[in-house]
């Protein structure tokens, strides 16, 4: 069986200028690896018809599938629709639904409609339309005769958020409908609390081992991801020269000894795309077991908060927080007493611990979570240099304490000190990543 | 004169599966706009000889600059040294010193240096070298030849750190020495408030006439970058083919008729990059005024005063604020009336007013930012649908209030609430966009 040979093409003056950093190109090049689908190459062009139109020819006599993104906005600088109809020598029909579901879009949101967005219900002739649910620039495929045969291009927004749902939902699918496409089973590790490369010397002899057990897993290709501070391992299960290929099955045999391997870092284990962030475990895990939680933060300024209510349905366990940045709103608010403020400074245990046990005490909550710390870039000493930050989980029973030292700017302290008071959170709830089978799941 | 010409080209299998996501696509692309280098295309191809060598004789086609990063390494995947050769029509050939160095640098951190690491000292012959004075990777320039003349290639380490810097202190030095370079001024609005259809019809006869004014403004490139609520007019004085070009004044003469066109949405002009966001602006122009600023914040669950904090020196203004997601916490910490809530529920302008006016007077401070709304999925109800979000803004003399219908999935809807309560912080600041000419400014 051939691979299908794909081209990724981004549109966008702003993608070249350096305004935006292209991340459609890495996802569009992940959802292909998924699917079995091989990019050969990736091609970004400005906003100009012409270059639209060569870079669509090239792909049309290069590849079977050419995935693009941008250009199909309202106003005179998207030209997606335009260059795709002059690469395939046609001219533009207007979809009159599309123009009546613009129309009903621009009257819900009691915006006036201007011609211009009408624009928005043209198309190449031929192309079939891809639904936009979430926004007015519907996508199209359309095919173009290429030296070697028809390639398909699939044509998305340049938003994220609209280019990743219909690649999702609506490409996709005719690509696995079209090609006989096998899908490369994956399997995600994640975990926070280790290095990348402490993790790639932690989990080295289990990967070793295991390649030698099968010719699939000896094929299997290994990478980590970090975001600081967190890792993710993740391994695919590509084929080999002669077709030999791992089982979803196979890779999570090793879930076991992998989950030994890495320790308490590790704090999900996933198929495919792997499990969620942090926040997206916490909220459930939070409203199963019928625990409120509410949040003190100085260094993090409401992130905690913020991440924790970006989850649907957090209204049922987070209460709130304190965002307390002065101290006066430590003291008058959260009842830290003004003699530990003066005796120990803002940022050090016994504050972190009367901040996330004054929060649960003032909010009612049975889990209060605080950070206090030095975001810099200003603020540092000897003592509690920059990325000094002291987080605290308080519950009924017992109040626990860890001091980070991390190393980089503003917002990496920041963001480091929210994805660790979760998971010091998420520590507490005590949930087994990888049940062990010589035993029961708690009740 | 004429622009010159630049392709990007970056190379690694690990770009296209989406492993990486390319950021130094970004960063040649913004030093070559402020340098005056016309980026017209970006490619990205795997870690193949054919491939490269392919990419590299198109741009030498088309470009008279062609910036390369990745392929340096020492392994067997590199191969960017081979294709750049292969497509100058020449061999290799070792340069001593390099190897020297590599040499001296692995017995310096004790490491045993093998045959394949001084591969990294082999060069195109002809290519003139771009010290790395902190990695392995020496860099090269080299010159191909085009159909439409000479271009140069200058190759870089994929390791950003080490990339940028022999951009800056390497290529960028001999670009400037190399062609007139002619740097293209920018003009970046930043409204927030209308939509980017509508800003582009509004600002549409302004622009007509600056076109008919002199050759420099006809040639000029206006694009829009939307990113709800917010919108971006960028001009661009990116010269015609006669090398008629506005200059950063003629750009900026347009401010005053803009900001009349686009009226009180427009918060923000500058040349170049641009303004920075809202909260980069607001928190020094409240340090500015001495003003300390409080939020109460429902539906946004800590954003507000995630934003705001994220700036350097944000403790000078930022009191702190109160994440009030559960009623109870509106009702006990922040004061609002419970018989109020009941009336008229959690999402209603009576609760947003007490809120921001609640804050205010509990942490002290001179301007009380609330948010209360439905962020969704669940939640809604006919009359007060998903995206309904009512703001205030409380200070000493009044309390202003707005209701937003914001269309848009939960991320959407918390984001837009977030930078409608800063605007309208800003609003009430008072701040004169573009200072009238026939107006002192207030003092």
């Amino acid at each position: 069986m051939a691979s299908v040979r794909a081209h990724l093409l981004t549109i966008g003056d702003e993608l070249l200028s350096g305004d935006i950093i292209d991340k459609n190109k890495a996802f569009l090049g992940q959802r292909c690896r998924a699917l079995g689908v091989e990019v050969v190459r990736a091609t970004t062009v400005r906003d100009r018809r012409g270059e639209i139109v060569s870079a669509l020819r090239e792909a049309a006599d290069d590849a079977q599938v050419c995935l693009v993104s941008g250009g199909l906005g309202p106003t005179t600088d998207d030209l997606t629709v335009a260059s795709a109809a002059a690469a395939a020598g046609v001219g533009l029909v207007r979809h009159e639904d599309l123009a009546a579901r613009l129309e009903a879009f621009f009257q819900s949101r009691g915006r006036e409609l201007v011609e211009a967005n009408l624009r928005q219900a043209d198309l190449p002739v031929g192309a079939e339309v891809l639904a936009n649910p979430i926004g007015t620039a519907a996508g199209f495929a359309l095919t173009l005769q290429g030296h070697a045969g028809p390639c398909v291009i699939y044509s998305t927004p340049g938003v994220p958020r609209e280019m990743q749902l219909m690649m999702r939902e609506q490409i996709e699918p005719r690509l696995r409908e079209r090609f006989a496409l096998r899908p490369v089973p994956r399997r995600v590790y994640r975990a926070l609390g280790r290095g990348e490369s402490t993790v790639q010397q932690l989990v080295g002899p289990v990967l070793e081992a295991a390649r030698a057990r099968s010719p699939g897993l000896a094929h299997m290709f290994v990478h980590y991801r970090a975001r600081y501070p967190e890792v993710q391992l993740i391994l695919e299960a590509t084929p080999g020269p002669d077709g030999d290929q791992a089982s979803a099955e196979e890779l999570a045999s090793l879930d076991r000894a992998l989950a030994e391997a890495i320790g308490p870092a590790l704090y999900a284990v996933a198929p495919d795309e792997g499990p969620p962030e942090l926040d997206a475990l916490l909220v459930p895990a939070l409203v199963e077991r019928g625990l409120t939680i509410a949040s003190a933060e100085s260094c993090t300024g409401g992130g905690i908060g913020f991440a924790l209510t970006s989850i649907p349905g957090s209204s049922a366990t987070v209460l709130g927080g304190v965002i307390s940045y002065a101290n006066q709103v430590k003291i008058e608010v959260l009842g830290v007493p003004a003699s530990t403020l003066e005796a120990h400074g803002a940022v050090s245990e016994p504050v972190a611990r009367a901040m996330a046990e004054g929060v649960r005490a003032r909010l009612g909550a049975d889990i209060g979570v605080s950070t206090t710390g030095i975001a810099g870039p200003g603020g540092g000493t000897p003592e509690k240099p920059v990325g000094t930050v002291d987080v605290a989980v308080a519950t009924a029973d017992e109040t626990i304490y860890k001091r980070l030292r991390i190393h980089g700017r503003r917002d990496t302290v920041r963001y480091a000190s929210i994805r660790w008071a979760l998971k010091l959170v998420w520590d507490r709830l005590g949930v087994e990543v990888v049940p062990r089978p010589d035993r029961r799941p708690p009740s």
